[in-house]
């Protein structure tokens, strides 16, 4: 293919959204541009990635037995009502009412339609199990899009879900769906690591994700020290840290007036003390109850954890209910005297292992200091438990070993969802003895464009990409340094046998010098380059490069093409599963 | 593949909205299943034709060097708002208000988006011409969506777009594209005609559409006897109707009370004429002016060919409007006295022939007769014109030569738009010369799942579908008759020597009776089928069949895959472009 006859603008500047490597190469490479917020168009090089994963995906999902289809993206509201991800989803999910005012949702998944069509069509035990995908737009009105097409609000996805007729079927499956996973991202030349997840608001009853290690990546993964334990940071769970010894005479809790000091930070900073010398009382509401929860001022509320213990619909209340509930500004919240006006509280570990410590006043500018947890506030009762609900930090341990923290992103997750939509939605099978039975379900989810970026993040460096070989635009790329009848010649010749051995390759065929097609070569980090000079020519040579390595090697004109088919054969041969 | 581990749901029963063929056949042989009205899911096997229509689309546009992208299908209307296209399109048009306030639209087409990628990328003559294309998911409010995928509101579309530098550069890609359209319809089989079309929506100086003739087609197609002249209806021209001989002494025109007859088959009736001797006023708004159109009675007003002299935003009036208008109510509007109210009046060659009508009074249940064009209305004036503006019918010529007519589906159509979107978004160039200059541009449609729908109606029969090799879900359907060890090994044996040779086979391993695989064998109209029976097998030979032809042909089982290789070979061979 001449680069002088496709699109691919590259450019030196990116807008200043652009945060991360991944995003502000995929830009510089013209691989993409961005429509709206969240919205981005793939150019040529860019669909050329795309469409690769996709393949790879596909052959891979076959080749597991699962059957592709196609299922519509607009979807009518009713049928997520009938599982209640409507409300779950909230404001993320895009909805409009058409011209025969019915309400429609942009698809953000896809389980209640597949459910439905398994209650359709699934009736007998011998159509059992049953292994469907799609690969197809997806939408999530993201409150805050970034990273290119990392968060994006118009993405394309692989989802998948299989049905079965009991838990050993669902289990068998979900393991094929998990080596499924295994061989693509290998075949995708990405290095990845398997954690245990939380199933968020799809539900279910298990979880694994695959995670690309990557400075840049939104997601933590956690491990320990010799990895017999590795999960993600929503599920992480941390052993409880020891009890702190109790004072033998604590001194009696007393009001303090710490004016303007609505935050850990600033009552520290007041109070010359510390944070995890401080009780962190959050407040949230669950459908019409109300609930706090009380983890130690350095310490993060993991929502995650909390909803496993207080239901699904958990969520910070709104200011207003605060401030109606404590008789306080935002910010001066604590559980003396606040604990009998509400339904559940919920303490953590690390509180509960304190011997005293500062908490808000429910009052505006005042602190309790010379709380003792036990004596001042409740550690039991009908309506108050202690458990795991924090986010997990450095210093922290899970069965005595030591947690190590990793940043990555999230490439797939697989879940086991049992019956909680093919309950809501009927999806039932006779069994061998005619007997009516509830199918059991798995589902298996993959962001198509975030494969494309994370490979970029895990493999670039200052001077752009450094594509895998299997998902890279182009295999090979041909720099002529400058323009002689020579040249050209050469460089047309192994352009057309590289093209008839199938190798996929690109013909820089630009007047321009050769320092930009350099630059531009190592910018779209096609990892073969063939650079043909008039000093290597004369020599009858030309010159050929990976992406990946600095040095380079020379080779005989007429024996480019045999050697370059050579070297992107056995670079395809190391991501072979 | 075992049919047995295929979601296949074969149904007996269609749903009462289902009214034609391919709708039909589509439900039995489970290809798809509506969720909605206008939205359907593809199962496994109407997958696999589609994605085969796919990838055909994706080979030739490639081979014609075209480049593939993907663009956003939730865009900002502000860009449709900037050529108009949101008024265009009024209510087809899905919109949705996004949690940060703004208004998004479902892609119908691309037109503005991809203008508006070429605007940033595209500077120089260097870079031209260009030529890219997406294949994905579209959304039409369609106001009555029927006939299955055929008029759906959710589909995937290969919509293309090429920009050029001049009128030269796009004529040649126009006829490059148009001989690309009619390779890839010769690839999935189907035998289409060429017309000439209105561009409608999308506006532009030429079009064509291709069309499969078909009985239950909702286009029709308008051609002259020795086919030196082929349209769609919408823009079939017609020649004027000879002028009638002007009475010698034509009555006055004359009152009459016409209780009740507010359509032109009502009053017909009532004062026994026929619906020739009519003359049939519509009224239309225009932005804000109001038009009138004359047409007889026994002809319709062709919107687009009213809209190519009075614009594209005309549209109806209102009930309200046109009894405003005229005083009366609907159904008794007519040209006299009202030609003076109204900013201007369109009316067709053939009332202008017509030697005296009858007409609505402008006055509920009263008509007017003996009016005379041209003495009680005008035939000429500033406001007043004679033209085509009405739909061929039966009987009428066009450059003398008798029209003939045939149904058909529209599944492509090629437009040039010249700088219509150009300039209103701003996609410029630099010249040779380094003057700037507005690019030109072409757009090229064409409606996957059409294709699919299309082929089943140009091919079926009263037992099911007679599928193209090309687009077939598979291309082999291995039928064994009964179950016994010799039958089974036979089976085996011959869907792997098929597999391996690359043939799509499909082998009904289910455990039903010999009547029943037949039955779904003629309904999924698999193109070969290899019939094991009991008594065949004993002979050593199997039976071959093709789902085209009643006759079928022995042969020994040791042959088979090879035979039926061959055969399926031809097949295809028939399809080459």
């Amino acid at each position: 293919m001449r680069y002088s006859r496709m699109l691919i603008p590259t450019v030196k500047e990116v807008p200043a959204d652009a945060e991360i490597p991944s995003h502000r190469l995929m830009i510089r490479a013209g691989l993409i541009r961005k429509l709206a917020s969240g919205t981005y168009t793939y150019l040529p090089l860019g669909f050329r990635c795309l469409n690769k994963v996709i393949n790879i995906v596909r052959e891979e999902m076959n080749a597991a037995g699962a059957q592709e289809i196609l299922m519509p993206a607009v979807q009518p509201i009713e049928l997520w009502q009938k599982t209640g991800r409507d409300v779950d989803y909230g404001r993320t999910m895009a909805t409009f009412t058409d011209r025969h005012d019915r309400v429609n949702v942009l698809a953000p998944t896809a389980e209640e339609v597949v459910t439905s069509v398994a209650a359709g069509e699934i009736n007998s035990y011998k159509q059992l199990p049953i292994n469907i995908y799609q690969i197809s737009f997806k939408f999530r009105d993201e409150f805050r899009p970034r990273f290119g097409v990392l968060r994006s609000r118009e993405f394309i996805m692989k989802d998948s879900y299989s049905f079965h007729a009991d838990d050993k079927s669902l289990d068998e499956t979900y393991k094929v769906m998990y080596d499924t996973y295994c061989r693509i991202f290998k075949r995708c030349g990405l290095d990845y690591v398997i954690v245990e997840a939380e199933s968020g608001e799809m539900g279910g009853s298990g979880s694994h994700q695959f995670t690309i290690p990557c400075e840049n990546g939104e997601d933590v993964i956690v491990y320990t020290e010799d990895s017999s334990y590795a999960s993600n940071i929503e599920k992480a769970a941390v052993d409880p840290l020891p009890k702190q010894k109790p004072l033998s005479d604590p001194p009696a809790a007393e009001n303090i007036h710490t004016p303007k000091t609505g935050s850990i930070d600033a009552v520290c900073n007041f109070l010359k003390t510390k944070p995890q010398d401080m009780i962190k009382t959050l407040i949230y509401s669950a459908n019409d109850q109300s609930l706090i929860a009380l983890v130690r001022g350095d310490h993060d509320v993991n929502e995650e954890k909390l909803r496993v213990i207080a239901g699904s619909s958990v969520e910070l209340a709104e200011e207003a209910d605060i401030t109606n509930l404590t008789g306080a500004a935002v910010g001066f919240a604590g559980p003396v005297g606040l604990i009998d006006k509400v339904d559940a509280v919920i303490i953590d570990h690390a509180v509960a292992a304190m011997a005293i410590g500062i908490t808000g006043a429910n009052k505006t500018d005042y602190h309790i200091k010379n709380v003792v947890p036990g004596r001042d506030f409740p550690l039991e009762g009908p309506d108050v438990q202690i458990a795991d609900i924090r986010c997990a930090v450095e210093g922290d341990t899970y069965q005595g070993k030591k947690l190590l923290f990793k940043k990555g992103i999230e490439v797939g997750q697989v879940f086991k969802l049992g019956t909680k939509y093919t309950t809501k939605l009927g999806a039932k099978f006779l069994d061998e003895n005619g007997t009516e039975k509830i199918c059991t379900m798995d589902g298996y989810g993959r962001g198509v464009n975030r494969i494309v970026a994370s490979a970029i993040e895990a493999g670039c460096d200052k001077d752009g990409i450094i594509w895998p070989v299997s998902i890279a635009p182009f295999e090979v790329i041909i720099t002529p340094v400058s323009q002689t009848e020579a040249i050209d010649k050469a460089a047309e010749k192994i352009h057309d046998q590289l093209t008839n051995a199938g190798i996929e390759c690109l013909w820089d065929d630009r007047d321009v010098r050769g320092g930009v097609k350099f630059k531009d070569a190592d910018l779209l980090g096609i990892p073969v380059r063939i650079t043909i000079g008039k000093k290597s020519i004369a020599e009858g040579n030309v010159e050929i490069k990976l992406r990946a390595e600095s040095d380079s090697s020379k080779v005989a004109v007429d024996q480019a093409a045999e050697k370059v088919t050579a070297i992107v054969n056995s670079l395809k041969e190391k991501l072979k599963p």
